[in-house]
């Protein structure tokens, strides 16, 4: 599989797509044309959200394809030369996706080998379950099962600390509630800026700052880009 | 109905529910003991969230009893003086209530008059839906379904800001898809330090922090404590 998993699409202040852009031309080196799956836009159009990417990918060369264009979309998917999944609500993604049939479809075609980029809620639905979203449960979708090309969570955007003087349960303290009742998933803190490459059974975190490590029973950790991943696999 | 829904248990640097434990004991005035849900929590035990919140509510002479201890819970509902639904995980607390029975036996004892009070998760069940809740979705409960003793949404621990550089979607953002997704429900913030009071059919807002409201459509406003909230019920 070859899978690059991004945390968050824009950095603060910056504009959309524009630190990770380079790193998606590297991973899809070759490709000229990928399907886009917008689902998790919710306040404004599909169409706003494919020309939207479109602008950013017009910079690398790459035709960019929206799913919801489709009167089949699984077809799309499995003629894909590559699969792209943007960012959102995480819910309207997960509901839409399962009522196309998309998950099992896009696990199906990134088994083949078929390059897969996502960035945060594109992110989360790579996982097992979209239960380390941070997203509002907007709509109800059928399950909390995701398309499960790895075994383990991300948390994308994630974060150390709450706002000063707010009291809410911070990332920390969700993602621990999250491997209580989930004691055998590792969980990935992905920070801003930051993306996981698998490619060939290995993987490896992309970004300056490091990746914070979640499982019941094991201290948390941090990891840094060049360490070894192999644990998550 | 009486209910009093509280955003938080505690304001940051203060003890456990000391913030609204006077309007707790207005609120309960000649009730003795309360019959306390504490399946909202995840990390701790349920014995150890009732010991918890017994500390405080000795403070104003009144009982809490558990419902975990109980093999009918929903028989010690029916039975309750007044039912106290505590924070934590939403999903966590939605799961145990709606495998027990619990939220329509709640909604029919407090429609009788029974005093409800709840705070974070807590105050959240009461709403039609559990899709304003900010937690992490980390079990799957049956539905969203809540009890639905209002028509609105509560977001708890309602916040304006972001931490500085956190590219994550803010507060009001996560609620401006919420209402797309359901334009025909009003969502109030309700920050922290505040709560709301339902009483024979009046609202009221407690706290000296403003109240954000939501509705597609409809601009989004502010109210203050004492301002008409008839346009909620």
């Amino acid at each position: 599989m070859n899978l690059l998993l991004i945390s968050n699409s824009t950095n603060a202040g910056e504009q959309y797509l524009q630190y990770p852009i380079k790193n998606i031309a590297s991973f899809l080196e070759g490709v000229t044309e990928v399907v886009f799956v917008p689902y998790a836009a919710v306040t404004f159009s599909y169409a706003a959200y494919e020309a939207k990417v479109q602008a950013r990918f017009s910079e690398i060369g790459i035709k960019v394809r929206s799913v919801h264009r489709s009167k089949n979309p699984r077809k799309m998917i499995r003629e894909a030369q590559a699969i792209c999944v943007g960012g959102g609500n995480t819910f309207a993604l997960t509901k839409k996706m399962q009522e196309q049939g998309l998950m099992t479809a896009i696990l199906r075609k990134i088994k083949e080998g078929t390059p897969y980029v996502g960035w945060s809620a594109g992110s989360n639905v790579t996982c097992p379950t979209i239960c380390t979203t941070n997203d509002m449960p907007i709509v109800q979708p059928e399950s909390f099962k995701a398309i499960g090309a790895v075994k383990f969570q991300i948390n994308p955007h994630y974060l150390d600390a709450n706002p000063e003087g707010h009291a809410g349960e911070t990332r920390e303290q969700r993602i621990q509630e999250y491997i209580e009742a989930n004691p055998r998933r590792w969980v990935v803190g992905l920070r801003e800026g930051c993306m996981l490459h698998l490619h060939d059974g290995k993987m490896e975190l992309i970004g300056s700052r490091p990746m914070r490590i979640f499982k019941k029973g094991v201290e948390t950790f941090e990891v840094n880009a060049g360490d070894d991943l192999s644990f998550l696999l």
